[in-house]
């Protein structure tokens, strides 16, 4: 028989029981943290026309998948939800404004693909749009903060505000032309520490192997004025406000980033959002050119994930929309980095991945009484406990457990025909057997020996193994 | 300014957050029924290998989204759930077995769109692997039972075996190779009638508009025995395998599918599925080509939805995995058909279409104490309740419980500096107002004749919230 030989493309990946198991557990806590700001969801189709896609600029064409469909429109798959979303804004407008919507969907992007980055992956975006309030701002933020410590993560929030590191530009005398590159530049800040960024600042560097780094070329008193925002001792929200207030102070053009930040501090006061957790930190910038207001990231700080870069970030963009609904439509939002804070939590333990969503296994002692422990299953079933009748080959007690012990599954309910006669059932807790130092070929042995295992009637059956998998 | 005109493909949709949160609540009760089996996620990339995509045969390749991906592979859009479910049992052996899993992701088919019938849909498919035991197929159609049951929807699952249509084939003296074809027209029973299967077995009819439907050009006899079979009375299940014991009396070969019904028919009892709701239908052939034992399908007997055809339905089929792993594989599933049994029950009534899933809306009375209302929006969702805080243009009280009217939430809260100054709430439920018939532009006066009003000391507030919600 010709067997179709079984390949996936390159940067493509199969979520497996166990990946999206965990998964829908990141997943879930995010979403119902997000659900109780009242945010709603949306879902686009894959495919978009190419005039759509292309919407914000030819530039994204080099990674998206374009191809022609069979009515003959150029179309491709959507690379992120920011474009669908505009479309979404423009086609229906007579949706409520603001519109709070989170969008949990699949993008592609033809990417190099690396080890943990894919050319299909899951984004999951939220976004207010139609106002400008700062509490919009305030409450991604917000709500950033409170799925973090809902997933129970060392993490910091640091925000900042573009108009702020405008006011910085005006305030170093630099042409409106070049703050972009300068944003460019601050952002670095992390990375490359302040020695760096000052030569970036002026005449360049050289990198570690040797290449040219061009600087921006900036006079020596320009760059002391940014080393100086820069080097701005970590404060208290207020504090960093107050500093900046002095800084600026007589600098024309300089009151509506203060003041964002100043709304944004009021807010998350409000919300009682800690001062440890959420920081406002002046080098971050956010690469992307369309922010205009605020902007924010997240950041884990435990030691082991440490360089796991930026896990949630995002910020306000009041001008892109419009390219879409041909009026000014602001807007802010926050992109969730799933795939990165999925693999943080398993490398930090915080997600338990099994391949089994089963509390218990019902194994099959007398193939002749298939029947009587399918009644058993659907008993417990029926008690709201999630249970699977073993339908596998093996026909030893032993080699079942192994496969419940393989698939995760807690509990074991074993019965022959003298339970049967007499009423009752045999529960056996796998996490002893888990806990024991014993190798899994003598397993057979400990079922023997009914270690961790109990005989009870079969009316007492629900309450037993409840007792145990609620531990 | 040049705005991108925003427009969407023939046949795609967007889903607005009404539809998405409708049809997320029967997505979320069939997989928790179907998870409480013990059946486990699966997810799989869009995009395929064209020759992964045409592993069943090249009829498929109508109806594939094909293209040419950047790196030159021929790839299409994945345009079913059972071909990348054979990809995955092929490529990883060490899958436990059976593998009992649960796939919901859309696909995309190039077919005609139709008012209900889309280009890219979301299939929900179920499908253990990996055993030929009937107490596979009826865990399938008890699921299906209680996934039903869940919604609250009147139906009928009707069920046969391959096996035993089969057996009718031999029993009638009908060769082999014209068994499919005879599968196609007893299918066609419940839309076309006794009189008419009985032309099309024999000498062939005319339809309504005249055209020629070619006969089997069966003689006499066979069509009578046919006839008898399908003729045959609606019985209990264990009455219909008696009556097949019966008729097939020393027909060899016949033994197998009559085997197959009594034994399903022993689980179905063993979960305690009822008589009335699950019954053997010997006229269901379900059109694939490729099932080869038990067949089944639900319908719904609301008479305001009748018409709407299965809901669910599938088999098993031992065959075809073997395409892909080049060894046997048995196999059954079912696919629900989301989109259906969403319409159906938006047509009964059975799911509130809202487009929020907040609870409570924090009315802005004073924009000058945003804070306060964000402290409010803050100290409820703090208690579990989802709250947004109002963020549009309006600045009248009225206007602002419009947009709640709107959106669906229940509760308003509303403050003003009295209520500030006195540590107190106001608390509107504005179901009461829904109650009302009076029209939207008079809802002002309704506000403040503070109709379903009631002012409360702030540290009650939660507690009056929760015993307006859980209502």
């Amino acid at each position: 028989m010709n067997a179709v030989k079984p390949k996936i493309l390159k940067g493509f990946r199969d979520l497996l029981p166990d990946e999206i198991i965990a998964r829908e557990k990141v997943v879930s806590a995010i979403r119902e943290v997000y659900e109780s700001y009242g945010f709603v969801p949306l879902a686009t189709p894959a495919i978009e026309y190419k005039e759509i896609l292309l919407g914000y600029g030819e530039e994204a064409s080099k990674q998206i998948y374009l191809f022609r469909e069979p009515d003959g429109g150029e179309v491709g798959l959507k690379f992120d939800l920011t474009v669908p979303l505009s479309r979404v804004i423009a086609q229906y407008r007579d949706l409520p404004r603001p519109f709070k919507r989170y969008q949990i969907q699949p993008v592609w992007r033809y990417d190099k693909p690396d080890p943990g980055r894919f050319r299909e992956f899951v984004q999951f975006d939220i976004d207010t749009v139609g106002t400008d309030s700062m509490a919009a701002d305030a409450e991604i933020i917000s709500a950033m903060h409170d799925c973090l410590v809902r997933l129970g993560l060392d993490f910091r929030i640091r925000y900042n505000s573009r108009k702020v590191l405008n006011s910085l530009a005006i305030f170093s005398g630099i042409d409106t032309g070049m703050s972009h590159a300068l944003f460019r530049v601050i952002d670095k800040l992390e990375k490359q520490g302040l020695e760096n960024i000052k030569l970036e600042l002026g005449p360049g560097r050289k990198d570690s192997s040797g290449d040219t780094i061009p600087g921006l070329g900036l006079g020596d008193e320009q760059v002391s004025k940014i080393i100086d925002f820069l080097s701005m001792k970590q404060q208290s929200r207020d504090g960093t406000v107050r500093t900046l207030e002095k800084l600026f102070a007589g600098v024309d053009g300089t009151g509506e980033g203060i003041a964002e930040l100043r709304e944004i501090n009021g807010f998350l006061d409000a919300m009682e959002i800690s001062e440890e957790r959420v920081v406002i930190d002046l080098s971050i910038a956010r690469g992307l050119d369309y922010y205009t207001g605020p902007v924010f990231e997240a950041i884990l700080t435990g030691k082991e994930v440490a360089g796991y870069g930026s896990v949630m970030g995002g910020g306000r963009y009041d001008n892109l929309i419009e390219k879409f609904a041909g009026e000014k439509v602001p807007a802010t939002g926050a992109s969730i980095g799933i795939d990165r804070l999925l693999s943080a939590m398993q490398k930090l333990g915080l997600v338990e991945a099994r391949p089994s969503i089963a509390d218990v296994l019902v194994t099959v002692m007398d193939r002749e009484r298939l029947i009587d422990y399918q009644r058993i299953a659907h008993q417990l079933r029926s008690a709201g406990i999630k249970t699977e009748l073993y339908m596998g080959k093996a026909k030893s007690i032993g080699k079942q457990l192994k496969y419940a012990d393989r698939i995760g599954v807690p509990v074991a309910v074993i019965a022959g025909s003298e339970e049967f006669e007499r009423g009752e059932v045999s529960i056996k807790d796998l996490r002893v057997i888990k806990e024991t130092t014993v190798d899994i070929k003598d397993r057979k042995d400990y079922v023997e020996a009914k270690i961790g295992q109990k005989t009870v009637p079969v009316d007492r059956m629900v309450e037993e193994i409840e007792s145990i998998i609620s531990d």
